[in-house]
């Protein structure tokens, strides 16, 4: 089957402020049939602990990435020239159920596109779809290595009693053996704890555990060569909590923690996943709610393209900055 | 036991845009021991099919009832002097579990409030709670009348496969034998259906439905004098969806339907209700996020004043205009 | 050809607040062949006078228009089961040039519309899109009846010496025969004018004027039953104008004239339409950054729903209230 | 001296989005000299008991004023024409003292306006300042006929012990004898209160009120007719709180009382004085931060120039709808 | 007297999104009696030369901080193990009367905080309540070391002629000998002044002066030590004007100053207090209206955590990143 | 002619948040006639690609410039006593053509301001101005040196086919012989772009180009002492597009980009421009909807202001930090 290398809708074609509002203007597909990688949207938020909103997370990315152009001046990436890009549309989840949703999430990912050996990227939905997709992603992948980027450890044993809910989805995601902790990676954590050693179980894992604090008033290019060192070659999931960011740069999403990461600190940490063995990818705790402006939205589909441009085969036809 | 007869805190002794938050100032309690009739919260979305954010309404409907003064001034009811009355707080719902939150409402009411012979008043928190709170109300009066006021019927059978759902209660609580269908009452249905027989089903079973269209242009002081004639001297629960207003004057809600009641028709039905034998009230749907200054919450907070304005007992100072 | 008759995505495949985002989430189409009417895009703000932003308006339209069911509970209208309708996205606008824009759409609504004799519903946009599509329709079913409901005449001559702009189209309309004066009206025009005789000159051309305050405390379901009898069996365009309502109602609009009409006149209006020969709407000038959740978004999709459900063909289920 | 019959800044000139930012773009003048009315600004929020703002009122409100054009198509009225009108800024207020503010209120339309012979038309801050006006006033006109629209009767005694307040202003002005109570009126009233009797004291000193709920669901036509009369050709203030509207309508206040009035009835208060001998008016409590788009300012700002337009001696042009 | 270690209520009793709004949910007190720290709020904006709203503070920073867990993951401190520590709500002020005001707020620190031997944190409020905090503080520790991390000195002799307002207090508070220049310290000062020499009236009396310039690219760590130094084991208070950061971080604040601190230095401040007598603290000037969503509210909520955190007594359980 | 060293009016006459709303509340003047230097405002948005908005960018930046006072705290200036400087209002502009518009412009800098030997200090707009100006400014001076702060390069050569657009100036001034690429640069270029050469365009006509990439985490002081040589004593233009600042510190703006400079870069940019030949600056693409509350506006109003105190000829009073 020959390839087709779909392009964004140009704005010379028609303006960007207008339709359509798939993800970067591609076409929409039914499935992940014939694409190297895709985007897809997870539009919940019942799994969250704090403010809602999240439901209406996807849609807000896939409209303000309508702005962002096909070249990625930064690095010189075009991937739409090396690989085939579409958007599949969304799970369908149910709202009144969270394990429900959770099954279907995996059910979604596995055939829709797992099974058509695509590269899933997930628009979120609160942060609880990261153990379905993981789940999904280890059935063709094994387990994977894990860089989490997020101000909570989402490490939580429970959560009202719940085992299934967005501050739990690293642990049951460890207990499954979905990922490989003595190769993975959380950055940005911070915060208030409900005890002081609310960090220590990944620690205990063997996950390694890089808190905001020590990302301070510094780049991170330098620990994401300790990062692709330490992931080698192995299938790594990319998981991106909007969070990770201090509010002043993310103010909609739902559990604000101050002190956080800049973009100029998130940029450098996809870039820095180049070379790196990306099997998936997400961005999840958009909140459209508390940023009726969309500039969390913004951010986010610009982290969501940078991930394109550094998974495995993209094309780079300009030269870095 | 003497009877405390609470009064909200005077804007003569701290401001009303000061502490506490409690409805009107007035005193926390932790049960209805003692109350003839009290305030409680059930913070809670994840019953929504369409935008979230009413677990957030119990706080700012709390907030902006502050600002109400303790006499009715359309009225004449002065109901701190002849009833005992204080917030007691929120029920202990679960975030991640629709079904469980509802077994809490349930004992919450039942427990805190109808165990002590007080009329609840609840703040919403989406319309899943109609169900519970009729439950608890019901092991003590029996199946009540109903009236529901609301911009939908809220009578489906399922959503999306579940049976319990913002858009259920009314569907369950007849088929459970809380309400008496004969002597209730639907106000204010409207909008757009997943068939075109959507309110028929209540009709069929004797509920009487005014559809919003039959509301318009006109004062709705007539139609509770038949209400009032309908349900009798029975014991009566009033529900309140505030998207039953036009979203003009209540833009803090989750689905809007355009064409909808107006404040001075919302409050010609709750004073409509005086000498009705009300058992409980509540009003819900109050979305923060989409009325982040409290309008919204500023006419759930009179709607719930007026309510207590008109329950059995209230005293009667001034005169009505 | 047989005909699809294509159904909106249905709340219980996914929840309506994720994707797609076309109108009412019908199916997107190149074009209107095979199809009885369509909804079309027109991001445009550049005609305007005023506060800008309604280039903006089609994409929060649509994202409004999923809430809405297939169903219309007020009128028992089910317009999918007898018409093929789809959305066939947006007409190719240039933002620098507003003639050049013009010129787009009168052959968008030409070539890809009216040739494959199907009903253009558009949604607006700035309302200098009225004269381009009445060029448009004009070419088929030659002069039309207008029905335009707006707070503004748009019968000036010259704005700032330009002949096209948000406030002329009914003047050149008039100019070019695309109208029948003596068989048009305009409804709830009000506010100030640039002289006293501002509303006059539609007057004298033999357009009937219905000013705001004649609408004032009153249902306009009389009117309506004039307005079917003015324009008779005569090709009809139903031109709406968002700000012909109070800013209460629709804030999200460029220029705003207090006194205005309210949603349920507005409903009765479209109502009212009911077995008029319609070959054409809008609903413009929408602008969302000045209602960022929507409302008046809400509002303009229901109305265009309404237009649907009072197309030539439409059908029936229910019965109206 | 010859009159300049000075015109607002025509959009032709420059559009109206543009500067500058004087009431209606007026020229800007530094007293009344010459001036047969004039608007001037009183920027305060420091009697408030509620919710703050205010004091950017006349900013915002003025910013609004840009969009309305010199002649009034409900009216016909053209007042540019026939009176010398200008913009002559605001009074020096002490942000940091109450007391002083009112000294300089009364000390600035005094020597800047009253001295002159001109008509002040304020634009509010918060209604303490109704007191400090009326005391200009009242040198020149004697004790005058008070036509105050408010939902509050503002006639408290005093407020947390003081006796100067935005809540106070209608007894102190009694108490000076700078209304003649039996020819004045209040209308609007409603809400919650302290005491059952609360809008008690002015019926008791003579002054008419009519309530909110004697304005529900009809024009005000016929009571403008009994306040004509009520007035006769008595010198006459007219003093417009904006809360007296529904917050639905003007949400940018402090204080939001529901079941107001709504934008057609305040119209028809102000077109009903015409014939009334006014010898000041203002519109106040507006306060932006609650209203940021300034729809509730573009509210004032028209109820401003309604105003301007029914001063003894404003042209008429046109004819009345 | 057994002392009282109050936990905030769990988010595992009821969701964080639920009542009560006490500061972190902790319990209501009448006073300090038995309390080793406590929160207070002071609901004030009658001192403000800018924009006002900063009444509404204490509210907003109260619901914000229901987000916080109890232990500190940065630090590891664990302050409600070792501390008693509650919220004893709102001093009574006056909002007509700033210098009654002032003399409210210093009778209850006095009367309710400092004669119990509980160290205060204030919840502002406008900074004018520095000034009477410290002459209550005074009163029993005697002059104090100020830490005054603010955009502003808040030296000025007067504004508009008053000497009280909420650019004197420091001037003030030098006066009436309640600071100890010589080992005081402002910090984050700059923008624009009234003259040239607006930040040296406070270096020729000793003061030390670190101006945002010299904060700039920088952790501040390093400064942290030097103020240890320079305060030793005096008495020392902290107070925080949160427009000490830039209005990116922080924009619910009155007067905006661009170039400001960040949250990590904000963060480095106060942690950087840890050893130093802190006999109370500040969080001052957050203005909701401007930030309706909260985050500057919840920054503001977390430095009085952090406050808290570092207070002579604080328990640590973890370990410091 | 004796010089006019006009004054800002001083909080001390009358409070900064009224009346007047001129930049910096400078009086008013007709043109430049007398002046060294002039503020003045292009409210126009017609010539943008993306969101629109910036036609009410002059006036919301003219009302939160109140908020400034006279002297710079950072640097010591103090421009009023040196330079005579007054706001002269807008320029008459079109925005129904975006030709004429820049046609106008033109004309207004040059008669209006720079035949009077006035330096030009533009409130945008779009950048669409900088051609008509750089061709004003060109006449009296010749080509200019430009210093370009932007995310965009602005150097498309057509956009939709519109060679007049706000993404190609740069190029056209270039073509025009308007600057002289050889010394001048752009600085904090970034994002997405239509080829992976956009950037390049520039560096081959010889300007310098620094990515925004180049400046993270670190003082642009060291690069101004570069742009300083590179300039020389040539005539320069400074032009401050807002996007260059990441979104965070200036949400109010059409077109984002992730990753940008920030405030104390953007003042650091601008001071080092002290001592270079400064013929005209400007200050554009702010968008008052996206950010109703000025902080954008806030931002641009200082960096204005900072731009006049490093104009040739403003006085140093203090000492800068």
């Amino acid at each position: 089957m020959e390839k087709n290398f779909y392009q964004p809708l140009s704005a010379n074609v028609a303006p960007k402020f207008g339709a359509p509002t798939t993800f970067m203007r591609l076409p929409q597909r039914e499935d992940a049939s014939g694409l190297d990688a895709c985007f897809y949207g997870l539009p919940m938020d019942w799994g969250t602990s704090a403010r809602s909103g999240t439901r209406l997370g996807p849609r807000q990315v896939r409209a303000e990435s309508t702005q962002i152009r096909p070249y990625n001046m930064g690095t010189g990436a075009g991937p739409f020239s090396s690989l085939s890009i579409a958007d599949i549309g969304d799970a369908p989840l149910n709202p009144y159920n969270l394990l429900k949703s959770v099954e279907a999430i995996e059910e979604f990912v596995t055939k829709k596109i797992i099974d058509f050996n695509c590269i899933p990227l997930a628009i979120g939905g609160d942060h609880t779809v990261l153990l379905p997709i993981l789940r999904a992603v280890a059935k063709k992948s094994g387990p994977v290595c894990l860089i989490h980027v997020d101000a909570h450890a989402d490490t939580n044993d429970v959560m009202q009693g719940e085992t299934i809910a967005h501050g739990t989805p690293v642990r049951r995601a460890f207990e499954e053996c979905l990922i490989i902790p003595d190769h993975s990676i959380q950055i940005g954590l911070r915060g208030s704890g409900y005890s002081a050693e609310d960090f220590d179980w990944g620690k205990q894992k063997g996950i390694r555990v890089v808190e905001a604090e020590k990302c301070w008033h510094k780049s991170l290019t330098p620990l994401m060569s300790e990062v692709r060192q330490l992931v080698g070659n192995r299938p790594t999931y990319l998981s991106f909590d909007i969070d990770a960011l201090d509010p002043a740069y993310a103010p909609g999403t739902g559990t604000l923690e101050v002190g956080g990461l800049n973009p100029i600190q998130a940029l450098e940490i996809i870039r820095g996943c180049q070379g790196i063995n990306l099997v998936g990818c997400d961005c999840v705790e958009v909140s459209p709610p508390y940023d009726p402006y969309g500039r969390t939205a913004t951010l986010a589909a610009n982290l969501l393209f940078e991930m394109l441009c550094v998974l495995p085969g993209a094309n780079y036809k300009g030269s870095a900055v």
